[in-house]
C-alpha cells in the first residue's frame, strides 16, 4: 500500500529501469575507446551499371580494392567493424585517418563531412525494441566516392538497406540507371523513412500511455510517461543532427553530387524537417498528458478528502446528541419521557439527511 | 462518483477520444505508402482570357493536354486522385516525378518547390468540422506552369475555391485581366483566409472553454482544455510551415511571376504572420485557462477542508464535555444540581457560536 | 461559499467576462469583412510651409486632390471612413488598391509598406479605458507621399495627434521647417509615446493586483491577474510588430525619407524597443505575482489544517478519557474515590496544554 | 496566525513593497518629461597630455568651450543637471538636439549613438543599496569627441570614476598616454565592472535567501524570492542593452577610436558577456530555490497531516471500545468481571502500540 | 520529525551547503583582483622536432627565452603563477598586456584571442571531485605561438596533459612529425575529452539520485536533484563558450594555423557540440525527476489521507451506535433483551466489512 511496494510489485521493472536513464546519459567519444573488435567481418560487394550487376561475397578485406577505380557503381558493405580492416580498406580508399577513427567510436553525434575527394556521413539506424519498448540505435557509417559507396555497420543481422537490394536486382530501377550519389540518397532517405515507422510506434505507445492514465492514473502511468520522455529524447538526439547533415548535403557544392540527384536530397530534407516538427508534437502531447495525469491525482484526492469530509458532518449529530443525553445528571428532560430515545434517534438520523440535501444543493457530490 | 466514472458517464467520448491524438501523431511521408486510389477522378478545366471564358469538365485525362501550350489561362483542377491519372498528366505537364509523388502521398508537410519550369505548391485547406470540432485538413497540390495551374484535390464534395469560380464568370474581374500567377495568388489567399474562419471556431471554443472553467471546473472542463490544445497543435503545424512556403514564393524569382503579383504574395504573407502570431495568442490564454482551472480545483478542496474544520471544531465541545459528564464516578460536581444538565448543554452550544464568531473576524468563511 | 458564488456575486462581471477573451482572439483579415461605413467622414487639411499655415475644413472628398502637388507639406487627415471616399482619393493620390483594402479592413496586424512612391504604415493607437479597465485599440493608417500625408482613422472623437496640431501653429517649430517625412516621423514618435502612457497605467493595475495578492489572495485577485494577463497580449501584438515597422523604414531607403530625418526614426525605434522590453519586464512581475498567489492559497489551507490537527490532538485525551471512565462496568478503579472525577478532568486538560506546549517548540504555530 | 498577520507584523515593509514594483515598471520616455532641474551643476574639468595635467572646477557653462579645440584631451565632467546647461554646452561641442534631450530625460534604455562626429553612450550605473537591498540606478551620459570626453551625472555625491581620477594624477599612466577614446574606455570598463560588484552583493543575498529557505521555508523567505527576482529584473535590464553598446562600439568603424584602442573594447565586451551569463545563472539558482521552497512547504504540511492522521487512527480503539462497553444494556457480558474494565483499558492502550509497530515498519515516521 | 531537522541529521552537509551557491555565484572579473601569486613556479619545456627531443626543467624564467625563435618546436608549461613571472615571459614573447591580465585573473569566462600574431585560448579544465561530488575547474591558459606553445596552469599537481607528454616521447607519434597547432589542437582535444569524463562521472550521480526518488522520494533527495543542477550549471557555463572558442579558431584564417590542421579542430568541435547536447538531456532528464519527486511526494501524501478517510469511515458506526445505546432515557429499546448488546456490537462490526468491500470495489486501495 505504501508507494515504494507499488513500485517494486506492479510496475514492470523495465518502466523504472534507472538502466536505460544510463544508457541514455553514456558519454563517450574520447578517441581511445573505441569498440571491441567484431568475431567476423563480413563484406559484400554489388557492382552494377545499367546493364549488369554483380553481387559479391568477400572473403578478405583487400579483395575490395579492385572495386575503386572501375568504371561501374560499387557498393561495399562491412558488416562487423574490426579496426585492421576498417584501416586498411581507409588507406586504400583514401579515407582521412580522423574519419576512420570516427567509424571506429561508438555513441558519435550524427554528422557529414566532405574531405580529400570524399563525402562521409555518420547517423543512426532506429529500430524499436517491441519487447522492452525501447527505441534502439545502431551507427552506420557511409562514405560516398567517386564511384562506390562505403558502408560500414556494426551488427550484421539488420539493417534497413533490403529495398535497395531488391531494386539493384531490377535492371530498370532508377536507381541501375544513376550513379553512386543516387545510391547514398536511397541509402539516406531509407534511413529517414525508418525514422519515421520508430515514431508511428512511439505514438502507439503515448496513444496507450494516453488511454491508461485517463483511465487510471496510478504511478505505473506516471511511469510509463517518464519512460516515454526517454525515449523522445533518443529520438530528437538522432532527429535534429540529422536534418544539419541533409542541409549540409545540400549545401555542399561536392563534385561528387550530380545537380539532379540535389531534387532528391531536398525530399529526404523535407522528410527530416517534418520528423523533427512531430516529435516537437509528441513533446506537447506528452505535456498535456502529464497535465492531466496530475489534474487525476488530484481529482481523486479530493474525492477522498470529499468522502471523509461528508462522514466527518454527518456523524455529528450523532456524537452530540449522544453526547448529551449519555451525561450522568439527575436531571435530563425528556429522559424519563417514553418516546424521548426515539425523538434523539430520529434527530440523529434526520439531520445528516437534511446536511445531504443541502450539500447535493451545493454540488458537493 | 470515482472520477473514471466521472469520465465514462459524463464526458462525451470525443473529448477524450485517444483517437483524435492517433490522428495526430500520424506518421507516414514514406514513399511507398500513398492514398488508396480515388473511385473516380473529376476534371474540371477552366480557359480564359480577357475576353473568352471556356468552363469545360473533362471525361479523360489526356483531353487536358490541349490546355498546356494554348495563349489563355488554363485552371485544371482534378478532384479525387488515382495513381495512373496523376502520373499521365504530370508526364504531359511537365512535372517532376518526386513532385508527382508528394501529390499522391498522405500527411505531408506544406512545403513549396520551384523546378524544371513550374512552382509547386502542397498545402492543407483546412475544415472545422462543427460536429466533431475538430479540425480537418484536406491536402492540396497547386501547380503553376507557364499559363496553367493544375490543382489537385482528394476530397470532391469541398474546397475553398468557390469564389474564385465566381470571379472568372465576371469578365470585369480582376482575375480575368490577369495571368496564371494571379490566379495562384487567389487560390492561397483564399485558403489562407480560411485559416482565420477556422480560428474563428476555434476562438469560439476556447470562450465556450474558459466560460465552462470558471461556472464549473470539473474534469470535463479540464479535459475540454485538453482537446483544444491538440486541435491548436494541428492548427500550427499548418500554419508555420505556410508562411516559409509564401515566404519562398516571394524570395524566387521566377518567371512565372509577374513583378506586379509579387505585391499580392506579400499580402498574403502579411495575412499568414498575423495567423501565426494570433495562434500563440490563441496559446497563452489556453495556459492562463489552465491556471485558472487548477486554481479552481483547488479552492473547491479548500472549501471542503474548511466545512470539515469547522465542523470538528464546532463538535469538539459537545464531545469533551458529553465525555466528562458521562463519565461513572460517584462523584460528579453539579450532577445532582437541577440546572447542571442545562448548564452543560448550555456551554455545548455557547462556546461553538463564540468559536463561529472568532472564525468569522479571521477571515476564514 | 462555494467557489461559483464568489464568482458571481462578488467579481465585478468585467473581470471574468468572456467577451474579453472574445475580443482578443477575433481573428477576420478576410478581404470582404470590411468595416460598416461611418456615418460621416470628417476630412481637415493642414497646408503649411515654414512662412504660411493654412487649416481647412472639407466638405467632400475632391476637395482634397488640389493638395496633392502643391509646394508646401499637406497634413491631409480623415476621420470616419466609407468604402468609397476612401477609394476616391486613393486613386488619385496613387495609393496601391492592396492598400486601400488594408485601409478599410480591421484587425490588421501593423505593418509598412513602401509602394509606387509611397510609404505606407498601419498600427494602431492605443487607449487605456479607465472604467473597463481595458486597453482599447484604433487602427490609423499613414500614407508619406512627396509633399502630403493622408491618416485615416476610425473614431473621429479621439487621437494622439493633438500636440502636433499644436506645433503647426508654433512657425517657429521644427515641425514647419521640416518636410512631409518629418510630419510622418513625428506622428509615429506620438502614438509610440501614447504606448508608456497605457504601459503607465497598465502597471498601476499590476500594482494594484500584487497589492490585492498580498492582502487577500481570493478568487478575486486571481481573475484580476488573469485579467492584466490578457491585457498584456494585446500590448506586446501592437508592440512587437510596430518594432518591425520602424525597423524597415529606417532600412528602406525611400526618397521620400531625408537623411537628416532618419536619425529621427532612430530615435522612436530606440523607444519601442525600450517598450518592448518593458512589457517583458510586466510579464515576469506577472509570473512572480501568480506564483506568490498559489503560495498564499497554500498558505492558508496549510493553516486551516493546522487549526484542524491541533483540535483533533486536544480533543484526543478528553475522548479516550471519558470513553475510559463512561463504560459500564462493575469495577472501575477510582470511580468510588472522591476525587477521581476531578482526577480524570485534570488530566482532560492537563495533557492538551502538554501537547501545546511541545507543538510550540516544534515551531507548528 | 492568519498568513496576512504573518505579512504585517513579521514581514519587513521593504519585503513585500508594491513600491519596488512601482519603480520597476515605469514608464517615461516621452520627450517632454525631463527631469527637474538640479539645484546646482557642478562642472570638473580635467586637461591632460602626456607631460601636464590641469584640474579645474569651473564657475560657468561657457568657460568649458576653451576645452573644445585644444590639443590636450579635455574630460569635462557635469554633475547635475539643468536644461540651460545641457543645451548650451550641447550646441557649443556641436552635440545633436535629439542626444540632448536623451541626456535629459530619465529611464532611458542604455543605447550608443554616432553622429556628427561624436559617438554618444548612454548606460546606467548601478550601486547596491545595502540599507534597502535594493540595485539602485544612475544614469550617465558620456560623449566622445575629437579630444574631449563630456560625461552628465545626475548625483554630484557619488559615481564609480574615482580610480580614473587616481590614474590621471599618475604621468606614467597608460591613461595619459592614450587619447581620448582610452579615457572614455575606461570609463565603461569601470561601469561594467561594477556591475560586478553589485552582483556580487546581490550573490550573497540570493545566498542568504537559500540559507533561510531551507532552514524556515516561511512566508518570509518567499516573500525574498520574489524581492530577488525584482532585483534581477533590474540588473538584466541594465546589462543586456549594454552588451548592445559595447559591440556596437566595436563594430562602429568610428574615427574616434584608435584600432589600438578597439582591443580594450573588446575585454569589456568579454566582461560584460560574462556579467550576462552570471546573471542567467543567478536566475537559474532563483528558480531552484523556489522549487525547494514550495517542497518545503509541502512537507510541513504533510508532517502535520501526517500527525493528524496518527492521531486519529490511535484514538480509534478507545472510541470504539469505550463506545461499546457505554451502551446501557441490561446484559453486557463481562462487566460484572471483576478483570473487564482492566481488560477492556489494556486493548485501548495495546491495540495503538501494535498500530505504531506497524506505522513504522511501513516508514510513515 | 520536523523538516528542519531532517535537514540538520540526516543529509550530509554537503548537498545543502550554500556555499556551493557562493562559489557558482562568484563574480570577479575586475581587473585589480588577481590570484595571489603561487608560492613557487615550476616551468618545463619541451623542444621537438620529428628527430629530437629535449624535455628541461627551466630554474628561472628568463632561461625561457632561447626557446622563441628556434627552429623546433617549443611547449613551455608554467605550473603556478606569480605576476612578475607572467609579465617577464609575457613580454619577451609578444604578448599583448590585456592578455597577461587574463592570464592573472580568476574566474574569467572561456574566450580565444588572436591578437599580434598569437593565438590565445583561454579555458577551464574540469576535474570531478569524488569526496564532494562536486565539479571542479582549473583556468588553463594556451598561448600559440610561430613555433611555441605556452600553457599556464594554476595548479601544478594536475593537468589533463600527461598523454601529450607520452606521445612526444614516441618519436613516430604524429605529434612529433607536426608543428605548434597541432600540439595546440592536441591540448583542446584533452581538455574537451575530460569533459566527458567529468559528464560520465555526473551521469553516474544522476541515475543515483533517480534511483533514490524512485525508492524513497524524502527531502534528501530532493537535495540531490537541487545539488546536481548546480551542478550542471557550472558543466553548461564551460561548454557553452568553449563551443564559441574552437568555432572561432575554425574561422579564424591565422598563419598560425595549417590548413592540414583545420580538420582536427573541427573534430574537436564535434565532440564540443556533443557535449553540449548531452548537457541539455542531462537537464530534460533533471527536470522528469524532479516531477517524479514531486509525484511521489503527493502519492505518500495521498496514502496518508487514505488511511485517515478509511479510519475515520469504519469508526464511523462504532461511534453512533454507542452513542445511541448510551443515552441515558428510562425506555431504550432492546435495552432489556439478552441479545441487544451483542446485536449492537455486530452491527459495529459488521457495517465497517460492508464499507470496506464497497470501498475495494471503488478501488480506493
Amino acid at each position: 500500500m505504501s508507494p515504494e511496494k507499488y513500485l517494486r510489485y506492479l510496475v514492470p521493472s523495465v518502466l523504472f529501469g534507472t538502466q536505460r536513464t544510463k544508457q541514455i546519459l553514456q558519454a563517450t567519444p574520447s578517441d581511445d575507446i573505441t569498440r571491441t573488435d567484431a568475431e567476423r567481418t563480413q563484406i559484400t560487394v554489388y557492382n552494377y551499371d545499367a546493364a549488369n550487376l554483380h553481387q559479391t561475397e568477400l572473403k578478405a578485406v583487400h579483395e575490395s580494392f579492385d572495386f575503386r577505380d572501375n568504371d561501374q557503381v560499387s557498393w561495399i558493405n562491412i558488416d562487423g567493424l574490426r579496426k585492421s580492416d576498417v584501416e586498411t580498406i581507409g588507406l586504400h580508399f583514401g579515407i582521412h585517418h580522423l574519419i576512420i577513427e570516427d567509424i571506429l567510436s561508438l555513441h558519435q553525434r550524427p554528422k557529414m563531412d566532405e574531405v580529400e575527394g570524399t563525402l562521409y556521413c555518420l547517423l543512426n539506424m532506429l529500430y524499436y525494441n517491441d519487447k522492452q519498448h525501447a527505441v534502439e540505435q545502431e551507427q552506420v557509417s557511409i562514405v560516398l566516392g567517386k564511384n562506390f559507396v562505403l558502408t560500414f555497420q556494426e551488427d550484421p543481422s539488420r539493417d534497413v538497406f533490403d529495398p535497395i537490394r531488391d531494386k539493384l536486382r531490377l535492371a530498370t530501377s532508377k536507381l541501375r540507371q544513376r550513379g553512386a550519389d543516387y545510391l547514398c540518397y536511397t541509402m539516406l532517405d531509407l534511413i529517414v523513412d525508418n525514422y519515421f515507422i520508430v515514431m508511428e510506434k512511439l505514438g502507439d505507445r503515448i496513444e496507450h500511455a494516453e488511454e491508461e492514465v485517463i483511465r487510471n492514473s496510478n504511478t505505473r502511468s506516471l511511469a510509463r510517461i517518464n519512460y516515454l520522455r526517454k525515449e523522445l529524447i533518443v529520438l530528437k538526439r538522432n532527429i535534429a543532427p540529422v536534418r544539419d547533415l541533409i542541409g549540409g548535403i545540400i549545401r555542399s557544392e561536392s563534385e561528387l553530387l550530380d545537380d539532379r540527384t540535389t531534387k532528391y536530397f531536398k525530399d529526404v530534407y523535407d522528410h527530416i524537417i517534418q520528423a523533427y516538427d512531430l516529435s516537437e508534437n509528441y513533446r506537447d502531447i506528452m505535456i498535456s498528458m502529464q497535465d492531466l495525469y496530475v489534474n487525476n491525482v488530484n481529482l481523486k484526492m479530493n474525492e477522498v478528502m470529499k468522502v471523509m469530509a461528508i462522514v466527518t458532518c454527518l456523524m455529528a449529530p450523532a456524537t452530540v446528541i449522544g453526547g448529551v443525553f449519555g451525561m450522568n445528571f439527575d436531571v435530563i428532560p425528556t429522559a424519563h419521557n417514553q418516546w424521548g430515545f426515539y425523538t434523539a434517534v430520529g434527530a440523529m438520523l434526520l439531520i445528516p439527511v437534511a446536511m445531504l440535501v443541502m450539500f447535493k444543493r451545493r454540488g458537493w457530490f
